[in-house]
């Protein structure tokens, strides 16, 4: 099965997208992947499979590799004489922004090229966790009372300590900070808003417990992955979320039972249905007191959640086969012709 | 000052667009124009100014006029011996898919360059009438109540006639009638469902009093054009709605006092502030029983909503004046080096 791993992108977790990518390559052995990486200035180049090492991106190796260009049907390489159309399907694996802000999907979606990924709605409303909040209430999925803090704004918190500082549109654990004490606030808020003008403060729940549960839709069903309960210390920060990216060994159940493990399913149905088709991603739900609330939507987990699938390949060739291109309006000039004639011209 | 009239699209209001230009291009001879038109085949072409009517699309004339390709910075145009590359401002003006939904925002972020028009976010919010009402009730906005019918489940209303029946992501009035017999609302939805998977359905309010209001951000200040109550027959379909887009002479005031003028506009502020910067909005609204709710938001209205303006390019020019490229995020190699390290690779 043919496939391109699209990494890289302008953002702060450009790295992280490398080590995902380089993950993913040994989790998709089995497949004939090709590699196309996006650079910080927005410029792409193909790169070789046995050149898929972080040095050669630290080191900006890259730069001497084919240069490619978007253009209708794929990615365009150009040779002294003649030119190469890269036209498969793309495994858009471009963490934070680009990937997941829905430029990378608008861009594949513009010149029709098929990819898995989320779409540029879907990207609107799990980038920015804001936006997340305004969808949950809108389709009935719980989550964490929040307050919206703006750079603009004096900070008028009424959430009372331990809270958890959050950038809106970061993953990663990027400018995220738990606090205890109201005088280390100052702080944690300058770090976020380094990152985002706009920061989400939520309650932090000490020893809640957290589930991840990945899936993806082929031909109309829902797939999901095993539950997880992520072995965690109090919060994973980035350095360690970065390691996290490359993991690549397969985690075991969840000890939970099938009353939770229902309701963990059916609200990831509810977040999927109609916003995230295309795309394979992890949802991050807290249990308090039986009731099941949403903490974070990942429309690109790191190294795409390999480890939580049984069969990842099996997982990624069912979701590949099942894309489908944008739709696109045919255009026609009725309106100018009639117009035209009413007015004589 | 120079500014790049883009329009075209892939779009069931494609043909809009190109009225939309012609008549922007009138109300801004003053201004330094270019334009550029996006086929329904997602090609770009530049076109001479004195080509700039209806009739230079409908019989395909563009085709051999120079064509252009995006790249860092601005559309490129190569000839036999050297390239042109447009680095101009661009107005968005492409109405409905593609311009309005995202795509040509994102685009234009990405090669980084500046344009005049919603951002992707607020396209997500403004596009999908769905997710209007999302934004509507997280930020406060009072909007008219709606059912939403999805062309997979059984029809099941329980608002009553008359209604008006929409899918939920086109402007211009595409696909939109007013039932007045339950009889007749099959017929109806069919239509809407030809253009959309999800029909948003409220109840049409016979003799509503509408009010559209216009306005941009310039410098942190947003200035609001007049208000208008529009002239209206029950509602404007397509073809009337088609004509209405190459409107280009002042309005009136409408005869509202001040109160309710301070209403629409704080809704219109509420809605704006920290969304739609960069763009020049036209919202109309509903009057109902002193009740200020939002109709829709048209993120990129015909013609610019030009009419609206006491002076439109002096507004263009205030708003053009105070754009600002996409941020990006700059890519370093801090946690490759020290895993590489720590991995002692």
């Amino acid at each position: 099965m043919k496939l391109t791993i699209l990494f890289g992108g302008a953002s702060f977790e450009h790295e992280i997208s490398v080590v995902s990518a380089i993950t993913v390559k040994e989790k998709l052995s089995s497949f004939d992947l090709s590699f196309i990486f996006c650079d910080g200035d927005h410029k792409f180049y193909l790169i070789e499979a046995n050149k898929m090492k972080a040095t050669t991106f630290s080191k900006q190796l890259h730069k001497k590799m084919p240069e490619l260009t978007l253009t209708n049907g794929g990615f365009l390489q150009k040779t002294f004489l003649n030119s190469t159309l890269h036209t498969n399907t793309v495994l858009n694996l471009i963490h934070g922004s680009d990937g997941e802000d829905g430029t990378i999907a608008s861009l594949l979606d513009f010149y029709k090229i098929k990819f898995i990924g989320p779409r540029k709605e879907a990207c609107t409303f799990s980038y920015d966790k804001r936006y997340t909040k305004y969808l949950c209430d809108a389709i009935g999925v719980k989550s964490v009372a929040y307050e919206l803090l703006s750079r603009e704004r004096e900070v008028n918190l009424s959430l009372s300590m331990p809270v958890i500082v959050k950038p809106a549109s970061l993953g990663s654990s990027i400018g995220v900070s738990v606090v205890k004490e109201k005088s280390k606030l100052d702080y944690a808020l300058d770090t976020a808003f380094e990152f985002d003008s706009n920061v989400i403060v939520e309650p932090f729940i000490e020893g809640v417990k957290e589930y991840n549960l990945a899936g993806y839709m082929a031909d109309g069903k829902i797939y999901f992955s095993i539950v997880e309960e992520p072995q965690k210390e109090e919060f994973l920060d980035f350095e360690k979320k970065y390691m996290d990216f490359s993991r690549s060994e397969q985690v075991r159940h969840a000890e939970i039972g099938e009353e939770l493990s229902n309701k963990l399913k059916s609200n990831f149905e509810k977040i999927y249905r109609g916003m995230f088709e295309g795309a394979l991603i992890r949802c991050d739900f807290f249990v308090i007191d039986g009731e099941v609330l949403l903490n974070e939507i990942n429309p690109i987990p790191g190294s795409m959640a390999n480890y939580l699938f049984e069969d990842f390949p099996a997982s990624i060739k069912a979701l590949s086969n099942s894309l489908s291109y944008a739709k696109k309006a045919n255009v026609h000039y009725n309106y100018i012709h009639s117009i035209s004639q009413a007015k004589g011209k």
